[in-house]
């Protein structure tokens, strides 16, 4: 449960308490004292300890946050149940919500993009399973991803009116939808549970899986925000059949990040089927695709659970070495400089196609290696080079690392194909030359 | 850890996971399966189920939360390194961040009034401690406890730059302004720490040692919020003596709670040195106090202890069964009526004042029991009856709790002195019994 350091008095002075309940009170009881049956005790803490000036109390707590992710098909048919609820903790909850004493309420933010397309299937949705709903559609694009806009929501949230543990706020749209669906939920009452329902493919398997909400501030990417999951979140891939081309390679581009970081058959999927999945938009249905469908579903769902196996473990980021930050040290910068001209992912690529040729200049990977990375990124469709990453752009952008992650650099960088490594004293030097071979070879495809 | 129900698949189609760190990457293990001495395992689980339409992941992971409550005196007196470093996690830490490369950073948002009492201490503090500092003083009143002054206090925070993991936002006033800049805090890049410094008598034994932050919002108190904790509080009774007089019985009813719900020393420290309290303005070293000056001590500290036993093991108010909702099942229709002529531990107690009538009707409490603790209200000079607490708003704010209550009323109510439990069945004909004895008795204690 992690280890306790207390500031003042030494061990002799510390006293540990438990906290045991006994009918409606909390008691305080000495660690290791004698609990009766009929007591229920807490994971909780409480040291106490004299100081000089009296009494110092530690409170140790452990919050347990649990969520589901949860593939299904066909989410908006009325009769598949999940949107209502897939989210409930067992088999006897879900079924006293389906015979209630009255109508269920819903509260759904939708995408105004998404709206367009989905909004006859949405209401008809609802409307068939008898449900008292709100739909609120949002134009929840970059440049509206702010405070007012999750203030917006809450007027409205709040005039609705929820009941704040049983009707959880659904969120359907892409990665800036879901992001401030979920910081107004968190907000409202402290704590209302919310749904994401992701329709875009990088929000699918990113934005979908963690704990993260936010909006921008003072002209800064998530500034403001929450560590909060969802309850649930539903992955239906039918969305992503009206996502464009470019906005699918987009979302492939962090698919291809956890295959580097740690996973050679994803990667070696994205490299041998990237096109495929591409020309089907992820429909396993699809004529395009035919007998490869398998990698439409081995793929993302390895893309997610890798994605889990780095969230789970350190969902607030408390652990600062984090192999997901690769291709995120420098595309901040970046991205505020070429957004709209370029998407998220590609951004990210680009810094991750850099990131290789230092790997190589490292020799942490072989020339074969990435050379097979850099077609597969070509393959994917994504950009591998920008003369706007500038060396001093780089170095710029490491400076402002250094600041926020307790003064090490914590560079993930590829070590072999899906496998990395964390390094902290990577050389100006080997910094340079990469920049120079990637430059030189790769400034032809400048986008 | 709590348990996990699993919403679909059967007890054989679900594999548990631990997850083990290898070098830089966590990697899902089944649970059981043979771990090496070099590989971590988080306390994060994952369970993989499959159902009719995919997979179905569940996370459940847990989120430690330890906070500091220290007593201190003279927190303001530039030797004191309370106020700078109190928060830190041990001795080596603190240790660290005296010996800095660069000056400490601060961040500081100061009540108004408070600012016009404690300002020149405040900047010398700082000043004599070579601290970069940047105070904002503010009117933080209930009518300013808005998102927008959150907002301000952000864009002043972000303009000044600190570092989020090392800085921590020091808030000094009453409850008002430490929950406002607890949630700007907690927002800031997902979770800046704050430090709390209660000012009032209030704040000190109850904003100060939970995790509540909040604004309020659409005419609703603090219906916006998070439920994070400071890293530290620190309890100064000096602030005290210039609160006024009123503003101290107010504080005094919250103590009078938990008094009620679980500690009759507690009750009887009230009873007796009540007076004593109210004259000194807990300062010991008051002439008016003398030799009684330990139950200024004794009385702070059993409130605190009584309080954190309550919030530690209910941090987030998951569970609904809380004793310290004592005198908050009314109160809160009552202050939006009464405010700002009563202050919010007046109407908390005119609330508590009714209970106890329900108590004794209801055989809880003896008629001698009821009679002191009247009459130790009475002398902590708090209102004990209010017209405006009519049986309709005593109904209809019941109705209200059990629509956020999971449909149990979960009313606490004294048996005894010093002892509570939590009931779901008292009758609307006690209610109305109660009421009209207790406005036959103390209606000549009207305000």
């Amino acid at each position: 449960m992690g280890k306790v350091h207390l500031l003042t008095g030494t061990k002799e002075t510390t006293t540990e308490y438990n906290l045991v309940r006994v009918n409606s009170a909390w008691t305080r009881k000495e660690k290791h004292s004698h609990t009766a049956s009929t007591e229920s005790v807490s994971p909780a803490m409480i040291y106490e300890s004299l100081t000089d000036t009296g009494t110092c109390w530690t409170v140790v707590t452990p919050i347990i946050f649990s969520y589901k992710v949860i593939e299904t098909h066909a989410l908006l048919d009325p009769c598949n149940s999940t949107l209502l609820t897939g989210h409930t903790q067992g088999p006897q909850q879900a079924d006293n919500m389906r015979i209630p004493k009255k109508p269920m309420k819903r509260f759904v933010v939708v995408d105004q993009e998404v709206y367009q397309i989905y909004g006859p299937e949405i209401n008809k949705y609802f409307e068939a399973n008898n449900v008292n709903f709100k739909i609120l559609a949002l134009p929840t694009t970059e440049e509206n991803k702010s405070m007012e806009m999750a203030l917006k929501i809450l007027e409205e949230l709040n005039s609705f009116s929820i009941d704040r543990r049983t009707e959880p706020v659904i969120a359907i749209g892409g990665g800036v939808c879901l992001d401030i669906v979920g910081l107004a939920a968190s907000l409202y009452r402290r704590r209302t549970p919310y749904i994401r329902v992701p329709t875009t493919l990088l929000s699918y398997i990113d934005a979908s899986v963690g704990a993260k909400t936010g909006v921008n501030f003072a002209n800064c990417k998530n500034k403001l925000g929450a560590y909060i999951p969802p309850v649930a979140t539903y992955l239906d891939l039918s969305f992503i059949k009206s996502v464009p081309r470019r906005h699918i390679s987009n979302g492939m581009a962090e698919m291809l990040k956890m295959a580097l970081m740690k996973h050679k058959e994803l990667f070696e999927l994205l490299e041998k089927h990237g096109q495929h999945l591409l020309e089907s938009k992820f429909q396993s249905d699809s004529e395009v695709f035919g007998p490869c469908s398998q990698s439409v579903f081995r793929s993302t769902r390895l893309a997610i659970v890798t994605m889990l196996e780095e969230l789970a473990p350190n969902l607030w980021e408390d652990d600062l070495n984090r192999l997901v930050d690769f291709g995120h040290l420098i595309s901040p910068a970046l991205e505020m400089r070429l957004l709209p001209a370029l998407l998220h992912g590609e951004v990210v690529n680009i810094e991750m196609a850099y990131m290789v040729y230092v790997s190589w200049e490292s020799g942490l990977v072989t020339e074969e290696e990435k050379n097979r990375i850099i077609g597969c990124m070509v393959g994917l469709e994504l950009p591998v080079w920008h003369q706007a990453c500038t060396m001093d752009m780089i170095q710029s952008s490491l400076q402002e690392r250094l600041k926020h992650s307790g003064g090490l650099i914590r560079m993930p960088l590829p070590v072999g194909l899906g496998k990395a490594e964390i390094f902290n004293n990577t050389s100006t030097d080997v910094l340079i030359s990469a920049h120079e071979k990637w430059s030189n070879e790769l400034s032809t495809h400048a986008v």
